[in-house]
């Protein structure tokens, strides 16, 4: 019966909020006709807002990852020398895209929970011996919950003469992205995270100026190709279906951020977080970034204290309280939880998995 | 007011059934819990019954163009000489595919709104110096409504050693297509077509005994890789975030077709042709398909008569009818129109769409 009832407060799938799922229950559309020409056509503008940018946005049934390699595949060629700056398994993952592609990464790795340091990337460039075509960063670290500086990041590339692509996935909304300001040539990002809507839509921002480097790239492609999809978004359609009831979905998202207003969804994050934050420490669970300048808005990972089983924090936040928590990654796995805080999440959600977690820890165990 | 009721027979995206709505406003779940490895897990076995296979069917959050180019860079390698056999839009695509990835296309063309013969596919593989590594083929054309004869293209292309790949993304659950017993290698559907769930969801059917192809396969991949996708399914997960709410629809569409029975989609789908065909003769309007062996169980093709726009007459439909059809493509565009008899389909609505064009057409003129 309670099945669902469930607090989702993993980092995305995000909950839906009920005028996002009344959208999306309007019934389908011919994606070739005109009222869908005029969804897309208002989209693509509340997109470009969202984004901070006056250049395209482009939008593919897929998962964030798809996002990831759809970058990777129009800026880069074959052999292309990048610098992929990793502080997590997201920034593995994408590393590990573009080395597939044939793409020669060069890794500049920090340690998990840590931001990438401004100087050290500068240090970097600086003894490369040859521009790198391109720096692959990510925006907000998912498997630490981890904000990089890209605002002194960001001119520290440009000087360098190499193209700025950044995983936004889990930051975009969340947290300030002004692409054009900052210059960040592309950015990718997801429906399923502070955007509020179901997983299976996959953005690519591209800032005006980067265009020329697309027509460039060498790389096969043809669902990700940008080329095409332009061709098609000039007249607001798509090459192949695009998924409509889910872009139902994210026009009503988008236009619930932008009547609330960018820097105050960005500023809610904010208080969310330091919400969370606070009461953790004050129940004795350190967060896992100290550093409050790089701790993200989006998401929160706790440390799990001695003698208490990550997994079974995990299962009775689940079965007694309908919780729905995630765990550490790879070498975090058991050390951590990650309570996301990203989109349709309010203060009372906070309130009420911080008093889940002080009656577990209080009473000494988490095996009840 | 009336923006919402609309009889949507364009081929694909097809009606949603209320059940299928309903199913997917459940709220969206943790894809790394429980809750979704039960789902996921039921979901595989259905999918395995509807294409009748005993293999895998993998599930991309993806257009069914996407499916395309999963099969596309999971069998072959770049310089592998395959025969696309083409007899529409769709087939010359999955063929531009290939090309853009390095594959060497040999082209059979058949004129748009005729089947592949199976006479001059076995003459054309006869006179091949050596076998070609895949023999690419569309199942149901979706631009002309035609059906190749799969059942016996399949043991010649098998008896000349190739590969079979099969685009059934407007074919699947309208038409038999028994993978295991036709020995088809790979399958590509997509969620929007007889599958009667909004798009998003592209998937890939493997026979057992092709497998190994998948992993002898140099063609660069991560978003598509099967070995990936293969690697977390065995524990009913996917690699990144699947399209949760669209997989609710999903299952519960597929659930409504097994209970049906496949063989009684089958006839719907057939009944519904006949309807549509026999009608529109008796309107006189002339089916593209004269063969009823080729003619499409998913969708119909009309030739638009002499003095008449097919423009005018497709506009006329959705504004006066509120009937979504589809106009022609490439150089048939102003001398057809398809409609859609795929999934949610009744012969109410066949009916309906008989009576409108017979109404415009008997009035003289498709302007009013």
């Amino acid at each position: 019966m309670f099945s669902e009832k469930e607090l989702l407060l993993v980092p995305g799938p995000t909950p839906i909020p009920p005028f996002v799922e009344r959208a999306m229950s309007r019934p389908v559309i011919n994606h070739r006709g005109p009222a869908y020409e005029q969804l897309f056509a208002t989209l693509q503008e509340k997109l470009k807002k969202v984004f901070q940018v006056t250049g395209e946005v482009f939008v593919f049934p897929a998962a964030g990852t798809g996002a990831l390699e759809a970058m990777t595949v129009n800026f880069l060629s074959p052999g292309d020398a990048v610098l992929v700056i990793s502080i997590g398994f997201f920034g593995d993952r994408w590393g590990e895209i573009a080395e597939r592609f044939g793409v020669q990464v060069t890794w500049l790795k920090f340690p998990w929970g840590e931001a990438a340091t401004p100087e050290a990337i500068r240090e970097f460039l600086k003894k490369a011996k040859s521009p790198y075509k391109a720096v692959l960063i990510t925006m907000n670290e998912t498997s630490t919950g981890v904000v990089n500086p890209l605002q002194e990041i960001a001119p520290i590339v440009k000087e360098a003469g190499s193209l700025l692509l950044v995983d936004a996935i889990s930051g975009l909304v969340a947290m300030p992205l002004p692409m054009d300001e900052w210059k960040i040539d592309a950015v990718a990002a997801a429906s399923q995270k502070a955007l509020m809507t179901p997983p299976g839509i996959a953005l690519v921002a591209v800032r005006e100026a980067a265009w020329k480097f697309v027509e460039e790239s060498r790389m096969p492609r043809y669902y990700w190709d940008l080329r095409l999809a332009r061709s098609f978004q000039s007249h607001h359609q798509n090459p192949y279906t695009p998924p409509v009831s889910l872009l139902f979905g994210l026009d009503a998202a988008l236009t619930a951020i932008l009547e609330e207003g960018l820097d105050q969804v960005f500023d809610r994050h904010r208080r969310l977080r330091d919400l969370l934050r606070n009461g953790a420490r004050h129940l004795g669970l350190e967060p896992l970034v100290s550093d409050d300048r790089f701790a993200s808005c989006s998401l929160t990972a706790l440390k799990v204290p001695e003698g208490v089983s990550a997994a079974q924090l995990i299962q009775t936040l689940r079965h007694q309280y309908r919780i729905e928590v995630a765990g550490g990654q790879e070498h975090l796995r058991g050390k951590i939880i990650r309570i996301s805080h990203m989109g349709w999440v309010h203060e009372s959600d906070i309130h009420l998995v911080l008093a889940a977690l002080g009656q577990i820890l209080t009473k000494g165990s988490s095996q009840n």
